[in-house]
């Protein structure tokens, strides 16, 4: 399988993120890409270099003034006297209702849901490289490849259009799936990540041309708190293109692959022409976020089930966090999918 | 003038609060309650303890969400793994239209608009007394005393129906306020605090009865950001109920003067019968937050010019921090409002 990384994504590298009102390590490092890519490596898989600047394609899933603030975010921060080295906001509007503030602290809540999306000076050019990866797997699908993995890192699918938050800024599944849509009338993306995919879901929440399914750990105790329910399901002309499958705390490989096949029953029923799979790989019962308890047979087997799907696909990496088993899930992933 | 305070009110001792990514002590503290007590003490003024015990007066502008988080969220909280001793929120939705979320975690985002209104074990106590005093001074009107105040702290104005921030957590204002509409049909409520009233706005946007004015630093650079601008004129019934008078960093007591004539002008067309000060001294040119140049003198001569409406009124002290005049300054409004 095609698979893409440049070394320019390691180049973000936060250190810190509140959390439960107490700084912690922040554990979306760059030594995760380290690990993803060697353990690809290691398997026989070759990591191509994707093309640079492709700002269209971004700006077709995000805000304009959004793509500002990233731009000019953190050198704006940095003349604020007494300013933290990154941005990290902390006080947000209670809707889009109110007016666009002009200050960056303002914009700093306006643009980020949380605590856990810090921007210093070095992040954008890794935001965007790792945008670059998606934007170059679905160019690869769409040139004819079958599939192609794409090593995002930082995250995406946290990312709405307007907004970052938990350790996304471009939602790189959305981007890679809009590019899809410019060949295939429907496409179907579904998150596998450990936590719920609510940007992806709020950026598509209004179209029926992009279905949106995702299986999670339950938000109602979990991240996002917010979104992620069973009850969410599109509104206007995306009603009833997007799916929750939200999990107890703790649900292995079964409950997961259960989940999963009513998905996928979806995405067939929707006549989906292509597919976009957010690969989170924290789900893992060995993920430092122990949310759910996968395993790396059951990631095999999640693969196996999507590509039953027979779609050309983009698969594209979510979270997934440090431990002796990440790499490892990895390649299980890619050997169930079929593109080993 | 009848004053009142409660000793409770001290309890809330918030230690630091977020900003610019970066632990500041946090300026709302108990000694300002001291030194505000002291000076009117030794103006002559006599301080008298607040009747207890008001929930409906609260829940009549208050969520009853909001006020069911305000009770519950401290001791959920701290049952989390790794909580910090305070509530303090690090995500937050991006509108109203999210599901209300079932974790502490997610209520804290979501009734809180930012870090600066931390909860610990004593806050409730507090947060209740000086909403007592709100509740008492407008009672005290009601019941035909020409003027009272209320030496509200922690104070209220930045706290919506269902949300806190900036160091409020019940709107002390708009419950006085809410109050006197029982026997007036019209109430104006004034805010002269350096900061614009976000949360009274909030509560009374879309309401014809209650106009709401204030004067404040412009918040193109200057918290809360997102509210306070000229725009802002209220809707449906409240259209052009809502007056915003933002003013240039560092304006002094010229500029106030002249923008508190164009809201007593609006109060006099509107045809209120009874007012509220939302009476902040933190205008004032040596606050720490050295956003207007306002003077004692200043004070002085804005609360004469309120008197002039000839109105029962009632006056809650709002924001205003330490520094060796803020005692002064209080006493020069009450006596320039006549109730010396």
């Amino acid at each position: 399988m095609q698979v893409f990384f440049s070394d320019v994504q390691m180049r973000h590298a936060p250190r810190e993120f509140l959390v439960r009102g107490q700084w912690q390590p922040c554990p979306e490092k760059p030594e995760r890409a380290t690990a993803l890519k060697a353990a690809l490596l290691a398997a026989g898989h070759r990591v191509e270099l994707p093309p640079a600047g492709h700002r269209a394609a971004i700006a077709a899933v995000h805000d304009h003034r959004y793509l500002a603030f990233l731009e000019t975010a953190h050198a704006r921060w940095r003349e604020l006297p007494g300013a933290s080295t990154t941005v990290i906001p902390n006080i947000h509007p209670n809707g889009r209702g109110v007016g666009y503030p002009h200050s960056v602290v303002g914009q700093a809540g306006y643009h980020m849901a949380d605590t856990a999306c810090p921007l210093d000076g070095d992040s954008l050019d890794a935001i965007l490289a790792s945008a670059d990866c998606a934007i170059a797997a679905a160019k690869s699908v769409l040139a004819g490849a079958r599939s192609a993995y794409a090593l995002c890192r930082p995250p995406g699918h946290h990312a709405f259009a307007d907004m970052a938050g938990g350790f996304c800024y471009l939602n790189n599944s959305a981007i890679a799936a809009q590019i899809l849509r410019g060949q295939y009338g429907k496409v179907a993306i579904v998150d596998v990540d450990l936590h719920h995919g609510n940007g992806t879901q709020g950026i598509f929440y209004d179209r029926g041309d992009v279905l949106t399914v995702s299986v999670h750990a339950d938000p109602a105790n979990f991240y996002p708190f917010f979104w992620g329910h069973a009850g969410e399901t599109g509104e206007g002309a995306g009603k009833g293109a997007n799916l929750n499958l939200p999990l107890p705390l703790g649900s292995g490989d079964d409950a997961f692959l259960a989940a999963l096949d009513l998905g996928l029953a979806k995405v067939r029923s929707f006549g989906a022409e292509a597919l976009v799979v957010a690969l989170g790989l924290d789900a893992f019962a060995g993920d430092p976020f122990a949310g759910l308890a996968v395993t790396e047979d059951g990631f095999r087997r999640i693969a196996g089930k999507l590509a039953t799907l027979q779609l050309p696909s983009v698969l594209v990496q979510e979270g997934g966090y440090l431990c002796p088993e990440l790499g490892r899930n990895l390649v299980a992933f890619l050997e169930g999918f079929g593109g080993a």
